[in-house]
């Protein structure tokens, strides 16, 4: 691994959806030093920052001081990092936080952190006074590569993870490569398998450059912004045609039905799981499973399991810290997932490398059965 | 007065929106009875009814049982009376309530009650799992003739009234009238400061009307249905032209800058002060002001503080139960309101009845003079 360099690789992708609410994604080291002139450019005459705790003591005054810079009233909602402020309370916190700071509807508010900050803040922002504008600054891959873009925004209830939410674009979205340095291995890790992902879906050729290059993602060069340039224009696209998920915006879940069912088993706990180890188990087992029905060639499940597995990542059921039940509990957990339809479950599918399809009406007899065998698997070299 | 008819006048008022938003808003007695069918056309599996505690025992298991017999799974989330319940936890609970029965993204979610139910209920709805469609059933006069109107929906926040929220349409609004024959005599008074309100921004024909008509409406004769059908026709014509209250749409806020700053005062304490009744007392400042700026003849401000006091409202500061505070503390109150821009506030001044407009850049110390005279006024007979 070579050290972190100091490139200066900026790359924008355009997000071209219609009636005014097109927006860029910048994509590079250093944004936050420079986004006060960017966000003062959108007006208003506050952008009060969202984040977490973890992410306010690295970047919070930093971004701050650029804004006030750039002449916009600033100020900081600080909440508690984890999946756990993601909740009515968390929301309530936030939207209490911004009304202190005086955001009125011409107003900005700037989501600073991973995943979890962008859907908060995102949902904040969407009702807000009915709607306020907003600005990602994601900092780590998978909010990078994934949650900043699309405009989802929410929060999750009790009875399951994002079932209050809102469509709600950003204005603008401002990747800053240089936070990922001080990302742990871990989320980083997990944050690549969605980058992995994409390749799958639909993009065989960037799985090649993923397998040859990935490396150079998690050491910062500049592997890093052509990746998440590449995954940001792969999900533009796809939301560009399918904003609301009526469709194919559905195969960006490949991975995430078996994901979501071992999340929900583990109990949310990150310490044994968080997100995208969830999604790289669950994409070897799409695959597998896609080959196991005979659409998808065994030796592209082999080629995908091994690279996950070669970037850290678990591609097997056993490989969840505590066990993740038997395969009843895996399929009834599943059955719990917003996919299902009169019983039948739906999954995202391939027929190989960068060829996945929406399937509905898998069995989920068929489903157990390919689940006991994993489990029965000999893992022995 | 007479006694409640029923006779079986039924109106309906279109509300023209684009992008396949538009709907009905029907008007007529016993429309409760035939929800079901009306809303199984909608399409969808479930109807959820969120209500409140009143009004679920009056009118719950008459709609539950329509929509059941219309082919719609059903059930009911019951929150407490009142204001308070537009608060955020009165939102988890109608959440997680609408997920415990299992409303899906094609399903319904049916707001029986007044304002407070419809606000909260149509949050709800626009933010469960992104967005599920909402039918309005208003059952207070206050919220047939504005709130189940117009899309605006959200819940109070500790630091004001209404400031978070969401615009969301309904598919359709059912507007039961016979279901105000249980409305207490004082909210349905409340209400027709609503009614009256409506006459004195763009119509004074409908004022004239309403004058010589108000007695039918609250006695239940055919001219409820005719004043509900004013009102909404009037509504919906202003919210078609602006949608997000960009502009024209802020005239329905005739009275309610004063208004909003006595149910501050008296800290929303509806055992003091309930809505309507501080928009008739608004409404009457706001003509008394404009006659003191010289806008507007003494004659029309007369004209309306008369007729609002025959119908039983307040129209003077006196009239406030425990008082309302001072001149400065009224223009503080005033000073909190979202319509506030660089400390100058912007008012709904009328030029006479029928003749209201925006009149932005109002100074505090003319406002402050005229409270301070109004305080003073002699009200000996
Ligand atoms: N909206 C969408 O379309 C979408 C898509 C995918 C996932 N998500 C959501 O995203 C969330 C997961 O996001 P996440 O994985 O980023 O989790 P996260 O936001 O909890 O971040 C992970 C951890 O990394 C820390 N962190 C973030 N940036 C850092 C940095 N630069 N340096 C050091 N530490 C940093 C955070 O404080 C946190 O502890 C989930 O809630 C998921 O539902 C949303
Ligand atoms: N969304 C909008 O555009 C808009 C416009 C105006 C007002 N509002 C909101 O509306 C709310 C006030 O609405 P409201 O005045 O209807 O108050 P409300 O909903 O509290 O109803 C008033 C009282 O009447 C009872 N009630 C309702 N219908 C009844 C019936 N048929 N028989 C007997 N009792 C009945 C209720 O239980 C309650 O106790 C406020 O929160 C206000 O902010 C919203
Ligand atoms: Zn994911
Ligand atoms: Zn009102």
């Amino acid at each position: 691994m070579t050290e972190p360099s100091t490139h200066p690789v900026s790359l924008t992708v355009h997000v071209p959806l219609d009636a005014g609410r097109d927006y860029d994604i910048l994509i590079g080291r250093g944004l936050i030093e420079t986004a006060g002139a960017r966000v003062a450019a959108l007006g208003g005459r506050r952008a009060a920052i969202v984040t977490d705790a973890n992410v306010a003591a690295l970047y919070g005054d930093r971004l701050r001081t650029s804004l006030e810079r750039a002449g916009l009233g600033s100020g900081i909602v600080t909440v508690a990092p984890g999946e756990g402020s993601k909740s009515y309370a968390g929301y309530a916190q936030v939207c209490d936080g911004l009304l202190a700071l005086k955001v009125e509807r011409g107003d900005l508010v700037v989501a600073l952190g991973g995943g979890v900050v962008g859907d908060l803040a995102g949902f904040a922002a969407a009702t807000l006074r009915r709607g306020v504008r907003f600005v990602q600054v994601p900092t780590s891959l998978l909010a990078q590569v994934d949650s900043s873009v699309g405009g989802k925004t929410g929060i999750n209830a009790p009875l399951g993870k994002n079932l209050i939410g809102a469509f709600h674009q950003p204005r603008l979205v401002l990747a800053d490569t240089a936070t990922l340095d001080t990302l742990s291995e871990r989320e980083m890790r997990a944050g690549y398998a969605e980058v992995a992902k994409y390749g799958l879906i639909a993009d065989a050729g960037f799985f090649d450059w993923c397998e040859a290059n990935w490396r150079g993602i998690f050491s910062g060069g500049p592997e890093r912004e052509e990746a998440v340039a590449a995954c940001c224009r792969a999900k533009a696209a796809v939301v560009t045609r399918d904003e609301r998920e009526d469709g194919e915006r559905a195969l960006l879940n490949l991975g995430h039905t078996f994901g979501h069912a071992l999340e929900r088993i583990t109990g949310y706990d990150s310490a044994r799981l968080v997100h995208g180890e969830g999604v790289a188990i669950g994409t070897a087992l799409a695959f597998r499973f896609s080959a196991r029905l005979g659409l998808c060639p065994g030796q592209d499940a082999g080629r995908v399991a091994n690279h996950l597995a070669l970037a850290g990542l678990p591609t097997r059921l056993q490989a969840v810290p505590g066990g993740c039940g038997d395969a009843d509990a895996l399929v009834e957990a599943m059955a719990q997932d917003k996919k299902v339809r009169d019983g039948a479950l739906t999954f995202i599918l391939v027929r190989g490398i960068g060829q996945s399809f929406i399937a509905p009406g898998i069995d989920r007899s068929e489903v157990r059965a390919f689940l006991q065998d994993e489990f029965a698997a000999d893992l022995r070299p």
